[in-house]
């Protein structure tokens, strides 16, 4: 038999509750406090989908960074104490994790917080969190530095039981805190729904790791409970004003935060793998994104959809001639024509078809509707996406890979 | 005869130079580039000692501190991995030093950039600092935990050899962070000024490190010049663009990050106490502001020194109605009076008396003086009262302390 949590373990998870409640109300008390500070200062925007909009505050995700960050700290001060004082040895192992991967969180951060106020160009945006990831990335070389893959069941024959990625492993590592940071970031453009999206993901991530609290591996579980909850309790907050109609934006310094949050604890948790399960409409949206974001097709510089004249939103296009098309442009086109994953009309020279994004394929098939509804819509979508992730984990999986 | 750095160990400062000499030119080529951007985004001041002044962008310590961090986690990802290829372990105590003195600083960095682009008001500004320096302080109790001062000989017939201070011990720490941090911050006003005096506070820690690098506890010195050479580096960068007439404004972002690189660097390396010795004109000039900060007397806005008609400058005043003094405050006066530390002028209800600042007090006995020359002055005195330090350090502690 293992070795299961004591009671202390829980002890320390229901502290760590306790203190995410408080942070809650904090949150919640700190956000209209600053509103005014931000728009003064020159961080706002305006809401797209409303007309004559008063000016928003933006990047509140620093706000809601910042609180996890201290409230984090705090925990991890009395926790390692506790520890301290009950075994007079400290879990160096799990004490740097912690540290190393607050480190690759606060730099996020303030990166995000960066972007938002000076509009960073792109290739800093991926060179500076790849750099972000390095202590993760460190710790899980000093701590594990396990780079093996079990193969599923009908691979062994050929590969064997399980193939040493090595250094791609890392690679691996390092390019999912990158995705994670911009997947939730260009699912995004209507009130509430990067928050929503994140709040999601947690949520699944929390109940995952309650699984597996009860099995064998269960410290790197808890792990990573310690980080989600109070990142679910400042989630919530942030979305309270969030939600349509938004009375703060959540900028780009929310989205990196909560991509490197939920990158930390799968790397740190060891189930990178089941992490990018709770991401299946963030790949989704990323790779029907691919054709404009890489410039095979035109891309305008918002592809967010558009308001019609009942004020509700529709699918937003964008228009082009045919002979701007590249070949590589041409040929997603067909495929996605094919797979009925584009709505497109054509006259002689001249072509228009739907943006690239999931929110606007969601409206080419719902039809107008009403911002707060797309919003809904997007996060049954991310709660059936988690229910289909948990059946590949666990029925799918034992069929695949053995008990 | 006790362990020596061996060959590996210079090895690794020589790298870390040379990383330093990269980071030095990457950043004075970054430094330009993003001067318009600032600008336009409106983080800019205007020199208030030239006349008709242009925009200058504000908040450049961010760009350094981003550089600075970046060299150092790639150079700990390398010297890490280095130890580990060697002794097939990893060096836990210094590799979680490392990643939380990087923690601590990254913290300070967002806060202080935050600070610049949001103005935050003076509770937080105390608060967060204190919070920045938890993992600091959890990494001292995990890896030392030794809160025993030894006293001077003079003193040990009544108290003893030593004095253990516990507790109190981790709060002086966590003060001397948030003391470093807002004690460059206190001395500035004048182009150059908070970069230079931070380059000759981090060239005596430098000096100091090397020394020690040839006694018995050379480790933890190594430690700091990992960090120290680095900083340094970047701060020339940035005292390049910063030296009258300024091209570019340091920012509380600089002040912060310098003041906390510095109280890493101290507490991490066991010489806090030295490193104080380091800050003697910030100590004089804190202790001097006292009764203006602490409103024992009027605090007027800025307190920096004013431009005379012949554009040089000179002490800055502050007027008021004598009834307005607290008790506290004239007792203040009385005393400066007498150590000839004030320039004040009374009718019979109003008083007038220059602004309680280093700046002001060195521009009262210098008479006028160029913007540029004020700065030299005052990076002289650093100078010499580092070389009190290592006096007060070397022979003047042997005379104390014994061998």
């Amino acid at each position: 038999m293992w070795n299961t949590p004591s009671g202390e373990n829980w002890l320390l998870i229901h502290l760590n509750l306790i203190f995410s409640v408080i942070t809650y109300w904090l949150t919640i008390s700190l956000i209209p406090k600053f509103k005014r500070r931000f728009i003064q200062k020159n961080l706002f925007g305006f809401d797209l989908h409303k007309v004559k909009g008063p000016k928003i505050p933006e990047a509140f995700g620093f706000i809601v960074g910042l609180t996890y960050l201290v409230t984090l700290f705090i925990f991890s001060a009395i926790a390692f104490r506790q520890s301290i004082l009950r075994d007079h040895n400290c879990p160096q192992k799990e004490f740097v994790e912690s540290v190393a991967g607050l480190l690759c969180i606060s730099c996020m951060l303030m990166f995000g917080f960066a972007d938002d106020v000076l509009d960073i160009p792109w290739r800093y945006k991926l060179l500076l969190p790849s750099i972000a990831s390095l202590p993760l990335l460190m710790v899980y070389y000093v701590n594990f530095n396990s780079t093996t893959v079990i193969l599923p069941k009908f691979l062994r024959s050929t590969f064997g039981l399980s193939v040493n990625l090595g250094i791609f492993y890392y690679v691996y590592m390092g390019m999912l805190a990158v995705f994670c940071s911009n997947a939730i970031n260009i699912l995004a453009g209507i009130n509430g729904l990067e928050a929503g999206q994140s709040l999601i993901i947690a949520l699944s991530v929390c109940l995952f790791n309650i699984i597996e609290m009860f099995g064998e591996f269960w410290q790197p579980h808890q792990f990573s409970l310690f980080f989600m909850i109070p990142f679910v309790s400042v989630t919530l907050a942030l979305l309270k004003f969030n939600w349509c109609p938004a009375e703060v934006f959540v900028g780009d310094t929310y989205c990196y935060f909560a991509g490197m949050t939920l990158a930390v604890v799968g790397i740190l948790g060891h189930f990178s793998k089941t992490l990018l399960l709770f991401f299946i409409p963030q790949i989704f949206n990323f790779l029907y994104s691919v054709p404009q974001l890489f410039h095979f097709m035109p891309c305008p510089r918002h592809r967010m959809p558009a308001l019609n004249e009942e004020k509700l939103l529709v699918a937003s296009k964008v228009a082009f001639a045919k002979s701007e098309l590249t070949l590589l442009g041409k040929f997603c086109i067909k495929i996605l024509k094919i797979v009925k994953l584009l709505d497109s009309r054509e006259s002689k020279d001249i072509m228009e078809c739907n943006n690239l994004t999931l929110l606007n394929l969601v409206l080419i098939y719902s039809g107008p509707v009403r911002e707060a509804s797309l919003t809904k819509i997007l996060l049954l979508i991310q709660v059936l996406c988690s229910c289909i992730a948990f059946t590949i984990r666990y029925p799918l999986a034992s069929v695949f890979y053995g008990a």
